[in-house]
Parts: structure tokens; C-alpha cells; sequence
């Protein structure tokens, strides 16, 4: 069995189907998770599926699970997944289209009756966004065992409603074990890429191959309040020890080739004409290579105790959050490249420096991502888009190396 | 007449009474302009300064002018000025030290049967803080010309309150005209020097010879938003482009004897994992030299567009408040220094950074100031605090001053 006869046509019309429970007049989509409107599309999602011949499993997280059977009791499924709830001005396009290319497969499949070795399960994953509920990610984590479901069920809105109390409203909460998903015995996801590589690149794909480590870090420089008639000579201006600290980070990050964000700073007192005796600033810091972010992390330590003695003043930076480097499977993505080469797609292999639920899903199970071009490299944005041809480039890579992954006994 | 029999401990005394007039817990005062506070201190400066033999006269703003005549119908009062009014949190000595030694003067030289050449004058300014009705100086700015009083009298405060409004309520509009403070012969305002320089080096008195001149700016950074997870080449980061332009800043006002000070600074999107589009920040500049600090704008401006042309950003600076450098009047100066040899007190000459009433009238009046040291500089804090000691230092310097250029015919 080669090049499953997909529909990039019907993937479209899915996307733009999907995209009307919760679209907005600029064109956008607010599906928020555990929203009425996920309920909708969940139960779209069931009955499109129920129709390929797929059964469904919801666990206690509200994960859905839609399984086509395999031919040998043996093998564990192969699943493709993503997420259908969306941010509060999102696009059309961020998860769902991962969780309809899934679809799609199992649509083709059925039709072509195909018996695939191994079963092959769509998995659309409870809360990838995190916009409602935080964290982000919530039911791949869970699920994978990386923090508690009892955390989870716990979580609370902005307006104090409860995860679990919501995931019952809605009716989507299952009485399957999470856990059991660890059992897979591979996980493809295809997601837009939310970044400009591929469109300035000219390619039709990615081929994810590892998620970057990150390391995030809170800092905080504390001087002296001054008023901003004072003499320079004598002042502990933790504005300006900040902004010595951003450039000596920038320029070990780039010395390293990592990426390091200062996306957020807050000057105290803040008032025009004092000089700021406390300044705070978040620090987002990503690596291929987790030893390469260790050594950035105590070149960045080493060089702001040079300019806290410098300056005089103390500089505490304390860790936020920190994710290991997440290798996907090289047999996954071979079978990737195979697909992309038959089907004369441009692809490149890339890492993902952004979480998704495949790099939660990877720690425990054989995982692969694909990405497909974005224009602008713009998500979590009404304006978020895609071409057809690039949606339809990663579909059929993607059913071809999971109809690989899942072995076809004849042709 | 030398050396005016001044009581250093009445003053004192006066100091502990008007703190109570709004008195904190904290021990600070809180006496916001135009409230039913403000009014009660008025009366009460009021009372004391007629049993001293002065007549009150009261201008459409507000600014109470407490006479004492002198003996030559011809000669221009001599006056001595500051506030009443305190910050929300505000400490005891911010402007009350300066109008109360004033009263403390008025009532030695009643006392002493002193008859001055000229008429002696004690000025308390209406809304000297700006924390309740912005901008600060509003009655000595309005009186000598720099805005209109019309402005002053429709200000609102954050509840809305009409500063006019207000000032009538509190039963202190008065009929005088405000632009007759222009006809001063002489001006004369001690106030608590706000910075840490008179403590650390010991001494007991500052005379002030002159005012900085200032340029505050904004200045916006605009780059482009990227997330965080995406490569560092190709980043057109904000806030990298900003701590550049603040480092840069730094060393042009280090390398020519300016002082300045970044004191608020906002990061858009402000978000932990995405590249800061664009960066705020207010500048504040000060130098001795207009003509300095005119350079230090080229020089900013120059080196900016460099950071701009390297970096890929766009860097708007835009004017947001000037204001020139105010010399002092040499004859007072000398009055001064005269008077603190005379009576054996450690001052030094040296500029204030700060705005004070003292620098609107030096625009129209010979005026001068005195700077009364306050521990570590703290002030506009209910910490803020001075020793009898350094209150007295003052008082006899100005008493000696005030005498010497009002003149009196027989010692």
C-alpha cells in the first residue's frame, strides 16, 4: 500500500467546516476548551469518524480517541493527534488541522478498505491551548504522566470555573485511564509551523526532529531608588544593570546558538524621574542541546555577578520553568522523508522550539511532528493561514508514513 | 541689625504642630492641596502670622502673601516662600520648613522691634506637590507667567474635583492678582535638599546657585513581534534595540556631566515567550548647561539611528518637557554665603536637579534657594526626616539673608 488516496480537497472543506463552530467575523475561530462550542466540534469529530469505521474512547480528561481496528491483535496503534480547542483569537487552523488531516486518513482508509497491520486511533487532546485553563498542553501531560490528573481536574478559570466540573458539563468526561495512551506504539502530528522558516524558505514542509530544551528564568535587579536630579556618580540604576544584563545575554546566546527572549520587564517605582530601584524581567532561553543551555545559564550567572559588582547591585536570577530536549523518533521521521521524497514534496528536517502535545507524548512513546508553512509565520492571530497545497502537502506525507508505520500486509 | 535672635527651637516646635495638621500613623503627613487639611493649616498660618504683625493678602490661586511693612515706600518686598501642601504620603519638612521659617523670621523680627527698609514677605504656594492636580508649581508657575491662570483654575483631579472648584470650597479664593508676585525685589526659599549630598559630606547647608536645565523625552522602539522559540538572526527585537539605546544614553550623559534617567519603561505584547515588538521608555535629562544638554540630544539622536540602522528597529524620540537652566541671583548667593561665614555654618554651593517654586520665580524675581540636609536623601516618603540641628543651620542663614537685603537703617 502506497500513496493512500487522500483528499486535500476534502481536508479543506473539513477545515473550513470545523471553522464556522466558533469562527469569528475577522475570520478567526474562539473555541476555547471545555467551551459549548468544543462540545460541538467534539461531537462532530465522533460522528465524522463513527462513519470511517472508528470507535471512539474518551479517558477521564476528556481526551478523545477515535480507533480504526488493525489485522494483528498484537500491534499497538498508531495515533495521529492534535487539538480542536482554539485561543480566544485564534486562527483556523492551530491544531485542528493536525486532529482533520487524522480524519482524513481514517475517511481514506475506509474507503479504500484498507486493513492496516497495527489499529490506527485519532487522538484530539483536551486543552492544548492553555488560554482558558493554564497550563497549556493539559491532557497530553496528563496523560504522559508528566503532572497529575487530579492537578488538572483541579484547575480553575479566570472566572473560578473548575476544569472537571466544566469537562462533565459539556459531557465529555470519559472513564478511560489517560495513562493507557502511553501504550502507543507510535504518535504523528501534524501542526502549522507558527513560525516564517518554511514560507521564506520556499518548502511545502517540515520534518520536526527534536524539540528544543528550554529553560526559562526570572531575574531581578535591585539598586537603589534615586531621584533623577541626582548626580550619575554613586547611582545603583537597576534599569541600567538590566539593560547591561540584556545585551550580555543576547550576546551568549547568539555565541551559542541559542535563542533568549526578554519579553517582559517591570521598572519600580516607575515614575519618569526616578531612577528605578528594582527592575524584574522574564527570560526565555532555548537550545538544541540541553548541556549547550547549562553552559549558557552559568555563562549568563558568571557575567551578571561581573556587572552586579560592577554596578553595585544584586541581581538574583531563579528558574521559572525548565523542559528537557526532546528527541522524536528517527525511524518516525524516516519513514517522513521516505513519504516526502515518493511524493516529491520540498521538505527540511527542523527542530520545534515551541511545546505541542507530540513533545509531551514523545517522552514516553515514539513521536513525530510535521509542519506546514504558515504565511508571516503568524498564529494565535484571526489571521492565521494557510494554502491548500501546503495543507495537502503534509496530509499525504503524513498518511503515507502512517500507513508505513502501520504496515499493510498486501498491496 | 546681624544675627536676628531666630529660635531654632520654636521652629521646631512649629514643625511638630503642622505635622499634625494631617499627621500619618507612619509619622509622615498627608495635607493634599485644597482639602479641608490644606484649609486648616492656612488659617492656622494665618493666625500666627498676624500675631506677628503681617498682613495677609490671598490671589485668585490662591497663594497666600503675608506681609510685614518695611520703611521705604519705594523698596520691593523682600519674600520668602515655599508650601504647605504635602504628598499623599508625604513626609514633615517638604515645604513646611521653608514657609515656617519664614513665620519663625516674621515673628523675631516682630519681637526685636526690627523696622526693615523694605517690606518682608512670606509667601505659602497653592499646590506645590502636583500630586493631587498635576503639574506640580501650579501657583508660583501661574503667578509668574509660565501658564495661564486659567489653566490652573480648570484642573481636575482624579475624582474629577475642579481645582477652582476646590479652592473656593475650602474658602481660599482670594481677589489679589497673582502676576503682582512678579514685583518681588527679592526671593528666598529653604527647602530640604531631597538628595543624600549635604549628609555625606557633613555639612549643615546648601546654596543653591542655580537650577538644571531639563529635556525630558519618549522614546518608542519598534521592531517586530517574533516568538520566542524562533531563531535570533532575522529578530528585529525591541527591547535588545531599547537596552542598547539606555546603555548608550548612559555613557553620552557620563561622558559629558549630564544626568540621566530611564524611569518607566512597558514591553508590547509583554508576554514571557514572544520577542517585544515594540518598547516605551521615558528619558529624563539633565545638565547644568543648556547648551550641553542640547548636545547630549544630538549625540543620542545620532548614535540612535545608528542602533536603529543595524538592528532593523525604528526609534522615535519625541520631546516631552523642557526647561531651561535657571541661574540663580549672584547678590542673594552672596548674601547667603556671607551669612553662613558670619555664623559658622558648613554649606557648599551647588545646583538643584529638582523643580521647586524657587525656579519658577527666578524667572521673573531675583530669587535664590537653601538646601537643608534630610536623611539619605529620603523624601516624598512619611520617613522623611531632618535634625534641629540642620533646621536651625538654615533658619539663621536666611534670617541673616532675608535681613541683609531688606536692609534696616540702625543695628
Amino acid at each position: 500500500m502506497r500513496n493512500l488516496p487522500v483528499s486535500g480537497a476534502r481536508l479543506w472543506d473539513s477545515l473550513m467546516e470545523y471553522a464556522r463552530i466558533g469562527g469569528t467575523p475577522k475570520g478567526g475561530c474562539n473555541r476555547q476548551t471545555l467551551t459549548d462550542l468544543d462540545a460541538e466540534a467534539r461531537h462532530l469529530l465522533a460522528r465524522q469518524a463513527a462513519a470511517a469505521g472508528a470507535t471512539l474512547s474518551v479517558d477521564r480528561l476528556g481526551n478523545m480517541v477515535l480507533t480504526r481496528p488493525g489485522r494483528d491483535p498484537a500491534r499497538k496503534p498508531v495515533a495521529i493527534g492534535s487539538h480542536l480547542d482554539t485561543q480566544p483569537t485564534g486562527g483556523k487552523f492551530d491544531g485542528v488541522l493536525g486532529v482533520l488531516a487524522g480524519l482524513e486518513i481514517l475517511r481514506a482508509l475506509h474507503e479504500a478498505g484498507v486493513q492496516t497491520e497495527a489499529p490506527v486511533a485519532l487522538i484530539n487532546w483536551t486543552n492544548e491551548e492553555g488560554a482558558r485553563f493554564s497550563p497549556p498542553m493539559m491532557g497530553s501531560g496528563a496523560a504522559m504522566g508528566i503532572f497529575p490528573e487530579s492537578e488538572v481536574l483541579a484547575k480553575t478559570d479566570s472566572t473560578g470555573a473548575v476544569f472537571g466540573a466544566e469537562l462533565s458539563r459539556i459531557g465529555w468526561a470519559g472513564k478511560a485511564d489517560p495513562a493507557a495512551l502511553q501504550d502507543l506504539g507510535a504518535y504523528f502530528e501534524l501542526h502549522i509551523e507558527q513560525g516564517p522558516v518554511l514560507e521564506r524558505e520556499g518548502l511545502d514542509l517540515g520534518i520536526v526532529t527534536h524539540a528544543l530544551a528550554q529553560h526559562w528564568f526570572e531575574v531581578t535587579v535591585t539598586g537603589e531608588d534615586a531621584h533623577g536630579g541626582s548626580a550619575m556618580a554613586g547611582r545603583k540604576d537597576a534599569l541600567m544593570a538590566a539593560a547591561e544584563c540584556a545585551l550580555m545575554i543576547e550576546r551568549a546566546a547568539l555565541a551559542c546558538g541559542a535563542r533568549a527572549t526578554i519579553g517582559r520587564m517591570t521598572l519600580h517605582p516607575d515614575s519618569r524621574n526616578v531612577v528605578p530601584g528594582r527592575v524584574w524581567f522574564s527570560l526565555d532561553t532555548r537550545h538544541d542541546h540541553e548541556d549547550q543551555l547549562a553552559a549558557l545559564a552559568a555563562t549568563m550567572r558568571a557575567e551578571a555577578a561581573g556587572i552586579s559588582a560592577r554596578r553595585g547591585v544584586a541581581i538574583a536570577i531563579e528558574d521559572f520553568w525548565i523542559s528537557p530536549a526532546t528527541p522524536f523518533d528517527p525511524a518516525l521521521v524516516g519513514h517522513l522523508e521516505a513519504a516526502a521524497r515518493t511524493r516529491g514534496v520540498r521538505s527540511k528536517k527542523m527542530p520545534t522550539a515551541i511545546g505541542h502535545d507530540a513533545v509531551y507524548v514523545a517522552r514516553r512513546v515514539p513521536a513525530v511532528m510535521l509542519f506546514c508553512p504558515c504565511h508571516g509565520g503568524i498564529s494565535h492571530n484571526e489571521a492565521e493561514s494557510i494554502t491548500p497545497a501546503w495543507a495537502e502537502a503534509g496530509l499525504v506525507v503524513l498518511a503515507d508514513a502512517v500507513v508505513a508505520a502501520a504496515g499493510v500486509s498486501r498491496d
